[in-house]
């Protein structure tokens, strides 16, 4: 892809499909004359005469003179506009031939049909935003609740290049420093003290450190936090998955956007998106199909953030053994390290007096050894509640609402994680008097990891992978 | 509903679902106050002391004040807007979360989610345009092809209204001139010839006849013509299908918002949309579900207006009496009055030499006979061509084009036909000499009714009802 030597004018439906009034956006620098070929203000004015920041009713009139539409014409110049060039918006009527028309006629008049993400592209190479904040703005368009917004949000009004400035004025000082020592290398000088070069290196450290431990919340939040509901056929997951949804599912079916199909087995709880995973219920068989069901259930506990199992507490009061019938259960799911497990006693509802007391008992021994326990009658609709809550305290949402970065994107994870690595052996090189001159290098390649972040380095590879995965006209 | 006295604020998302863009658009009276309270201008501005038709910068800001997004704020002033009252329309980033947080933050403060078509009826209101007008741009948001879009495009930009200024001059003379008897009808004069009268009565007559005439065109463009294919199990149909679809089918789905499945058996030959019925072979069965099948099959006829029947030539062949065979196939279809059937002859690839002149005579008896007929391999892809030529010669388009109004809508074809009986029964008064009392009352019904067609009459469960097929947000 060809992507810094683009000065042509594109063209790109930016609205979404269906509705009443769709979007088309044309930016480059003829974009004004091709549209002034197609377009034919009601007022007689040429666009080329107009104002940047100002509207104006017109037709869009074909080849043959015909109308195809009457349009609302936005009108951005050069440098005041999104993508930084001249850019146009024309709000059409949503008619799928409408815009197919509108699109043919543009292009045939010299514009280029947009590849995904081109526009934010050169609002990129204008300089209107870093890289970072590029990545933002897709994660905003594909936003469904409050936590995943307000982290692209945070991330797209700059919030990493804040935390960058301030961790590369520390390197930068570093390096200077460490590199006058390297041009008097000869008078074998220390113009600083080690001591004080670690203490720096050690706040870098920790920053990045902290800002790669949000990831994993990050990364969760950005795609809502995937629940596993798993256990023995007929431990009550589908009653517990719908007294789950029942009183939510108004509340996240308004959501324009969203269609049932989507939201099926979503939920918004304290403002974060949970993703429950209906399970194949797990049992030893011979069944090959259930088999394979099965397979299943343990590849969505493998991807799943929280893993719910589900526990037919009448079942567990009749083997002798309680606690070792639990521990089966959990050995069973192979829950690896950093997910959250949840342990439910369902079905209180079919216990007696002295039965209740035992599963209580049992729930007690072993929230002592750790376990998050959760009494419940899914039927009944008890403990759903209490579900609720524990779910909700698993996601320590805390840092979103004040404004500090979450890293969620994969790649700024990685070069983080590059960064990590060049200043560990940064460290390991001041701790063991090596030479300036290598410890100088890995410092370097810190500051070029940050730079992948915010695209103070970046090849036409790296920004076509990124922006493909855009939607177009965006 | 209460539609003429609503002059509150209303506010919805015009645009569809997905997309990079959404549009928010707010209209009333206190459109600018409202939104001044969740809008903060990047120029520091207010909207109030904005003028209309321009563009603004701006952050949606809620009531803590955290920013929700940037967005484009474009700002059109009473009377100078699409209702006619002040709007704003929001340009957002198209995130399911932000248009809710949006509508929820102007709701709040004071607008009120708008109903279907609300927009739409506020401008029809406000004499913006004409019933029959506002109803053309649902079906202009709704076309998916030239000839459905030409047919709405005609009737939005005034077609209706300019056929029947014409028609309402022509009867207020006529109306007129016979009410002048009226008042001196003790004196027994005649001002008109009855004979002019009766001629004039004529033209009207003809006029709304031509109108009406075209509802079955307009009626069909606008949903697609419903092509049914249906035969003996194996006749070939889904060969044909295939066959038809293969070429064409890439080039209806770059159509924007035409998701795969609803194009499945959708096809623009020469701008105007076809549609395919695939149908359940028809034959005598004894089986109760493959006669539910051949149920539908018949529905389907019932509701198609071309039928399509594939005949298998070689089984045809070996049938003593090739039109008796032909024949009975075609009395199954029990095909009603303006329906247009055509006779497929397929599998000519199956024939010897003497079985395809066999054919071509069966074919040309047929075709004297008024029936049209294609021969086809769907197989080898001989003759699908012609079927498409065939499909294309059953529909007129030439009055499309040149303006003509093609009447599409069952209320208006409704009206047209009440208006036709007054005109009818005003005739045969007007014949029979009857009082110019009773002849004045039949021509003013005519008129009632035309008047039903532009808005001039209305009441509010018409508009109710017109109004509530729109979308949210036109």
């Amino acid at each position: 892809m060809e992507i810094r030597d683009n000065n042509d004018t594109i063209v790109a439906v930016a609205s979404g499909v269906g509705g009443a009034i769709a979007i088309i956006r044309i930016s480059g620098s003829s974009a004004i004359a091709i549209c002034d070929t197609v377009i034919r203000c009601r007022s007689g004015k040429k666009l080329a005469d107009a104002k940047g920041y100002t509207l104006h009713y017109a037709d869009i009139v074909d080849g043959d003179g015909s109308v195809v539409d009457d349009v609302i014409v936005s009108l951005f110049r050069n440098p005041v506009s999104y993508t930084g060039e001249d850019m146009i918006e024309l709000s059409c009527h949503a008619s799928s031939y409408i815009q197919k028309e509108i699109l043919n006629l543009l292009v045939n008049n010299g514009a280029r049909v947009a590849t995904a993400g081109e526009f934010t592209i050169r609002a990129f190479l204008a300089g209107k935003l870093d890289l970072s904040q590029a990545e933002a703005i897709a994660d905003m368009i594909s936003s469904t609740d409050k936590a995943s917004h307000a982290m692209a949000s945070n991330q797209m009004r700059g919030g990493y290049s804040m935390d960058f400035i301030d961790l590369r004025d520390k390197l930068v000082e570093l390096i200077s420093l460490i590199e006058l020592e390297l041009d008097f290398s000869e008078e074998d000088v220390e113009f600083v003290d080690r001591t004080a070069l670690l203490n720096i290196l050690d706040q870098i450290i920790s920053k990045v450190d902290t800002l790669k431990s949000t990831f994993s919340l990050g990364n969760a939040l950005k795609d809502g936090i995937a629940v596993a509901i798993v256990g023995s056929p007929n431990a009550g997951k589908s009653t517990l998955l719908n007294a789950l949804l029942k009183d939510d599912r108004a509340m996240v079916s308004d959501i324009a956007g969203t269609t049932r199909d989507v939201i099926e087995e979503s939920l918004i709880l304290n403002d974060v998106r949970y993703r429950f995973l209906d399970t194949a219920g797990i049992r030893a068989t011979d069944d090959a199909l259930e088999q394979m069901g099965i397979q299943r259930t343990f590849s969505t506990i493998e991807r799943a953030q929280v893993v719910v199992l589900m526990i037919d507490s009448a079942t567990c009061i009749l083997d002798k053994d309680h606690i070792c019938y639990v521990k089966t259960l959990i050995d069973a799911l192979d829950v690896h390290e950093g997910q959250q497990l949840v342990l439910v006693f369902n079905k209180l509802d079919s216990l007696t007096y002295l039965e209740l007391k035992a599963i209580d008992t049992l729930a007690c021994t072993l929230a002592d050894n750790g376990y998050s326990i959760v009494s419940m009658s899914a039927k009944q609709g008890d403990g759903i509640d209490c579900l609720r809550d524990v779910l909700v305290d698993l996601v320590d949402t805390s840092k979103l609402y004040s404004g500090c970065t979450i890293v969620s994107n994969a790649r700024h994870y990685d070069a983080l994680n590059s960064a990590f690595t060049s200043l560990q052996i940064a460290k390991q090189s001041l701790e063991s008097n090596i030479s300036s001159d290598l410890l100088s290098q890995d410092l370097r390649e810190v500051l070029h990891n940050l730079g992948l972040i915010t695209g103070d380095i970046t090849t036409d590879d790296i920004l076509g992978s990124i922006f493909s995965k855009f939607c177009i006209g965006k």
